[in-house]
């Protein structure tokens, strides 16, 4: 099977080919690993050809040449983050949604001018951003989508695309709504979301914290390896499954920004939760504000999605991934 | 005031000039009204100038033409149906949501490029074919959008757009999802929907009508009159009091088929309804019962939005409308 990643340069892409290369997929066996992004992925070691390709998804000539290596199997993890989205409203619909759009129409005309049957399967994803509020207590499967950003908007239009596309047979998708990717390893980014992780990331690394929101904000998280996790088991299920509705909520942990601090307290002491500065910014505020908080995903847990059930669990899967030695 | 009808060549087009022309609108008066559709639409008498424009939306030249024409009002009625979209994959897509999203854009050209503030009101008419099964009893404002035919999903993705166009302060929109509009006058179209009328109108008019689904099939109507009420009540309402969720759930009337025959023959009696032939179509079928059934649309009616309470209200409002005689 061929796999393309596209946003294979990224964190979960990079965290998502290490997966790859050491279990593979029970789906069947990789001959060929693609990463495509917009800047040079890694190219790691691997029992298998990894190929690398440069260029811009929404450009349609780019999304025809892709689709044209005929993948079996696609994750597409390539976006503009909330924050990018929400500053550059063309540029956040034009890469996000138009260019995921021309993808799915230039799959479409492989899938219709194929002799041999094609269907690839197409791992979308999506985030808990398609939600708005106000909010019932927990989420549940059946809650609308009422995105207030534009990315979350530009998430639920994909979903609704690779939907119908799916139920006209031009691919076999799935989109999975991923929780807050929450110990990120690296640098803070322009991700309106990216303190829940730098509360946490800096203090550990003996560096100081900016807090731009109360401590009461409750929110939906989980590691970057569950969300490794929610994708590949994606690609390896059974769409038969999903019956009509192939927008997943995933499982994650529901907590508050003091109970975030707390779990960082147990682990890492008084003296790294000292290095968290409160530093109270609006803009962020009015993002978060629109945000889920917390989740019945009862479908996702029936089909065999499953991530941590507490908070400290996710700082421990930072530190015994990012910070081996310590 | 400015008023621009796309799709103002239709059916629910026509009627909406005439109570336009009637009634005028409370938020201000008509100083012109351009009626926009691929053929050209009759030209009323009115008290104002009516301009008529014939051309594709789905071209954006004709998008930005439009835009350019800074219309204060634009009630959005341009659409292929249900079951030509569902037939013609791209036609659907390409018209019912692109050129939709083109005409967005241009817009937001138009309010970015303005010197005086320029923020348009949008109707925009979206259909209770965003709904996928499996229902509740009765669909809430707090449902999800799952649709299950491309017809639908084309207008969840709209729905999107004018949220998030609104809440950038690009275009003043609000989403109207139409029950399925009964007693249509005229003939049958290629709306899947297209029998819900048939079954009464063809026998008021001494003519067979063709039944394709079993008489227990429920579903969600509204008179033609009702649907301009919606349009125009919603171009007339003050959208702050909408928040950010700018798709609405109309009222209507939940009934079954068999109810739809029985106030037909208490209306025009047991000849007429011998008229109505049986001939089960599965194709129909399998989309009809992808369609919702029963709404609690609360928020709309706290909104002042009305409906018939009755499916013998529909049946006279056909007769006086397109019988007067009778």
């Amino acid at each position: 099977m061929r796999v393309l990643i596209l946003g294979g340069a990224g964190m979960v892409g990079r965290k998502l080919v290490g997966r790859l290369i050491a279990d593979g997929l029970s789906a069947g066996t990789i001959s060929e690993l693609i990463l495509h992004d917009v800047v040079a992925a890694a190219k790691p070691e691997a029992s298998f050809p990894v190929t690398g390709l440069v260029g811009n998804l929404a450009d349609p000539d780019e999304a025809r040449k892709l689709a044209k290596l005929k993948p079996d199997i696609i994750f597409h993890l390539a976006a503009i983050v909330s924050g990018e989205a929400e500053q550059n409203f063309v540029k956040g619909w034009d890469i996000n949604a138009r260019g995921t759009w021309w993808f799915l129409e230039a799959l479409r005309e492989e899938t219709e001018a194929s002799e041999q049957a094609y269907c690839p399967k197409l791992v979308f994803t999506s985030s808990i951003a398609v939600f708005g509020a106000p909010f019932p207590d927990k989420i549940t499967d059946e809650f609308l989508t009422a995105p207030q950003t534009s990315y979350g908007a530009q998430k639920a239009m994909t979903e609704l695309l690779v939907n119908d596309y799916s139920r006209k047979g031009f691919i076999d998708g799935v989109s999975i709504r991923l929780p807050t990717i929450c110990v990120r390893p690296g640098k803070p980014n322009l991700a309106a979301s990216s303190f829940f992780s730098g509360i946490i990331r800096e203090p550990l690394n003996g560096q100081e914290a900016i807090l731009p929101v109360p401590d009461t904000v409750r929110h939906w998280h989980a590691s970057p390896r569950s969300a490794v996790g929610f994708l590949v088991h994606a690609a390896n299920m059974d769409t038969s499954a999903l019956g009509a509705r192939r927008a997943l909520n995933m499982p994650g942990v529901s907590c508050t920004v003091a109970e975030q601090i707390d779990a960082l307290r147990v682990i890492a002491g008084s003296d790294a939760v000292k290095l968290i500065r409160r530093e109270p910014n609006d803009a962020i505020m009015n993002i978060v504000k629109t945000w889920a908080q917390d989740f019945a995903p009862e479908r996702a847990l029936a089909l065999g999605f499953s991530a941590e059930t507490s908070f400290d669990q996710i700082i421990k899967i930072y530190i015994s991934e990012e910070q081996p030695g310590s």
